[in-house]
């Protein structure tokens, strides 16, 4: 296999979500993945034959030192993230990692100064971000067709896939944290206050509800959970002058723009009337394209690596994210209180 | 108009709810509405339009002492319920009170009081414990067929109605709150949480999202909003053999049981492998009969006021709703913070 | 009571349609429901007791002979529209008749005939074509949104209520042939087909499906069942330029308006490609008004009387949607062959 | 790449469906896909690009010559199917055909007879007959939970694919028959009737209704459109005590079996009152196991292979589809009229 133009990729990780990243730059004309490495070799066997021109590899060394690897795709267990990460950076590789970006913001950090100092492309896969429905909300919200955003209210349920090394918030709501923050503009929440239980592994959350607040009474709720029975991934936006629910499940229908709004009584005090003025309107559904996200996030991660541009998902993205994660395991600790963010 | 066998019935109120209390109590053959009263005389003309054997007045106070009225309804605003509630038992009337019972859990106990004093029947409208949906998931948390409850979560969103008396978690949850200690069978919370945020009107919170903590991990989210698109009537029940959904706004799909669960690792500590099991079975819509629920509640109501019973809905269990509410408002004013409660 | 300026209704039949047009034409500032009559003196005495001033019968010609009645509303079997119809447009009387008009289009032009000498109103009670929901709709398809229209689909399914007088056709497919003939401004189809069974009661089909042929290659499926696990009644519209489904089980989001369409290869042979054109943009869903229609056509059917105008659906609409169900019986008889229709 | 084991596969046609034969043969352990054919090169090299183990052709009769395909997969128009098909067998070739086997019934004789001659398996692509979906239905009925079968609804709509060679039936409506005679174990109708019409090509239907009769009163309406806004793979059934609506749409809550049936009057005439029974109990929602038809297809064709077994969907299943096919067309062509088959 050549790799002459194309950007070569290594993959550690294949696991649950490594085969999809590998499929993904495996079929991009751009990138070629060059070596594949998992302590299993059971899933390095599998890969071997879907993809015959694929090296694999148990030790995780030896892809870094690959000189045919460009860039280092992460799709480990958490903990796994910042020390390979590193390595990698270290060893003058682009990296890309999974969502969450690492344990911790000290983590965080470290590796965006290691990006910096090695001047290496790092980006976080805050795969939503690439996805045509979001970018239409962002596009709705910055035309100011919701007018003022007062509120927004997401569900991340479903049965499974539970883990162990992180909780149901680290796992499922850095998607909803970073669909947010990229909505918002950059915007960062105030504070953050998270409850939740474990009741299968009594050392790992399974079920959750996150607030934050952020600045002009703009307040979010985000509710995660791996005990539900049924899938659910939507996210209401309720703005002053439209409301939205955006409904990932949906294989097209996955935005209703609604034309309602209510404005209040200016200055009323009698009990028996409602001055509120309530409007109805038509519900408009835009019609969404249909690439996969995960393509354009690899699409996005190697025209980075050759344009130098610096990704729209970048290290300070994922920082961003993992302050919000952990502020909601402090505020889990001390019992929901809220956990100031500065900015 | 004779009111031989019939209870004498007086309602209070004729805004959005007294309507549907005064066709119901006037279709019952057990009840005879003999007079309505409100301080809108345009209200007061309508009702007459429909049941002209209604008499009407704008004095409260001529009902209370109208000595064919045996028992008052109070369909007023919540700060109301308590002033008019204790003259009617003082009176010797029997007492229908929407919910919330009152303003506050002082409110509540002079009530209970004076009904024992005048040896009165005090029931509180918490509707829902006479639906059908709900009487059907008590019966099947009772036989155990979902296991222990790990989780409840509750979802009641819509846009509108908008009130300035009280706020949403005040208007909306105690619908929750009482389905909740049915199902529980008399369990309270420990402690309540609940973050929230007023738009429209700065004074009244108009989306809100509370945590109970009960014993034994239980842990339940209640959502209530004014400013969703879509309405939204959503309760899941998680236990540790199925999981349940029941949906208020299906008009006869309303309870969904899914044989579905997870069993977690008994000792595990490698992070590559995931050694839960998941059980994925059928899903069954048991059949639900569907007369109306404010009928069952007039109907009880009357019944109790005949037979001397204690009525499901009774002083203390407003009482109980009541503390958690009250605990809401004390959590939001604290930043949310999480207030105890004795049992 | 008083008749003075309000116009005096005599309903014949209180089965299961009859006391919704009883409660509406009672309800009416400009009626008011003076008598009813039913051979069943139990359902007199339930509509006695919701009704105490409406005087009540089971003779039905002395309500056809009652000078306070000035209009008979006919909710009663199919065969005896035309005999009963016959008599109160004789004795003077205006007269509204529950669809579908007539046993057949010789009662219906006799009914035609007999309205015309008396100089009465004769109105048909094709309901559907007094909701919100058809009447967006006929605005739509008139303003040309949809371009040509090329094809209407509608199902119209559920369990029961089976009768034993007429066919599941001749019960349910009135409303979408009303519907139909109203939406496309008078144009009649030129051919009706129609193939059924008859499997709980063998002399009456329960279930059935009708092709309509129109001018310019417009055809019209119409399905109807009393033997379907789930109530639908969904219609669809398919135009050159855009499409539609209108479900009327939704209670808001009825119409679906799709821009849509297809257009297909000039001239083309190659059989390895296919040159077809798709268009998938928004879809919208339009707010829709709530009134209750009954309510608006017993409202239009006053109207009439007190003005002297034309009811939208007049004894002609009635006698429209009875040629074709005559042919549906004449085609079913036939095996399905396609039977003629004059315009 | 060594096919010492593996059967190895020559597929014809790369265009929708043919990369999902190739895919799938690719997969399975036991057959390899040697060589793939197309008129078109841009197809072949995307696929090499995809396998780069399988060598492509434009000359069709190179793969039919090709000693390592023991088995052609035949994925092209179907004028094409008959002499590609016969020229296969005639190589000795096995022989999978994408449906509707051919243009008409003496056509699938030819090949049926040319399968015999030759001593070779020839399967029909009746995938739906591989889907978890329809063998749980087979299973139910199989098992009489749904008692005696009165009546079937299938709607396959959507808007496009559009072909040029063949109508909307003969396109959509295979699946819809295949899957009724493997319901019916073999019950063949006796009469078939189709209306429809053709608005984009005009010599191509594009919508349509076809009504089959069997034995006992069964009826069977099968809808087929390309020209619907919204996607619908619904099938209905109904039988003496239960129903059954299976939606193929659904990704996993795809039977609903209704636990409801009604049963008529013994002998009746009395208009005011419908004897009838209604019994209206539980819904239930099979699991449903969720492998990938194509993949069970192509495994069993395989399989066949290997051992010498008659494929479930073998030739004369593909005939007795194609001998409704044909009748839909004869009955088309002469106005809706009832053509009979012979069983």
């Amino acid at each position: 296999m050549s790799t002459d133009k194309k950007t070569g990729i290594g993959v550690i990780g294949c696991g649950y979500w490594g085969p999809n990243l590998i499929r993904n730059f495996y079929q991009l004309s751009e990138s070629a993945v060059v070596q594949v490495s998992d302590l299993d070799e059971k899933r390095l066997a599998h890969i071997k034959e879907l993809y015959p021109s694929i090296s694999t590899t148990t030790d995780y060394n030896e892809l870094i030192r690959n000189p045919d690897v460009e860039a280092v795709v992460l799709a480990t267990p958490v903990r796994l993230h910042a020390p390979m990460g590193l390595e990698a950076l270290q060893a003058g590789k682009h990296l890309l990692i999974e969502k969450p970006m690492a344990l911790n913001t000290a983590e965080c950090r470290d590796l965006i100064t290691a990006a910096k100092e090695n001047d290496r492309i790092l980006m976080v896969g805050h795969t939503f971000e690439y996805t045509s429905a979001v970018r239409k909300m962002k596009e709705m919200l910055d035309e100011g067709i919701l007018g003022r955003l007062y509120y927004v209210n997401t569900q991340r349920l479903n049965l499974g896939l539970f883990r162990n090394d992180v909780n149901v918030i680290w796992d499922l709501s850095p998607h909803d944290f970073s669909i947010l923050l990229y909505l918002l503009g950059g915007k960062t929440p105030n504070g953050v206050r998270a409850t939740g239980a474990a009741h299968i592994n009594p050392e790992v959350e399974d079920v959750a509800t996150v607030t934050l607040d952020f600045d002009d009474d703009l307040i979010a709720f985000v509710q995660a959970s791996w005990l539900d029975p049924k899938k659910v991934r939507q996210t209401t936006l309720v703005g002053s002058k439209k409301m939205l629910i955006y409904d990932d499940i949906e294989p097209t229908e996955k935005i209703w723009l609604y034309d309602r709004a209510v404005e209040g009584p200016a200055q009323y005090d009698t009990f028996a009337q409602f001055p509120y003025t309530y409007r109805y309107g038509d519900i408009t559904i835009p019609r969404i394209g249909g690439t996969e996200p995960l393509r354009a996030e690899a699409q996005h991660f190697v025209h980075c690596i050759q344009s130098g541009e610096t990704p729209l998902t970048d290290g300070y993205s994922g920082l961003r994210v993992c302050q919000i994660l952990e502020a909601t395991t402090a505020s889990l600790k001390s019992g929901g209180a809220r956990i100031e963010l500065e900015s």
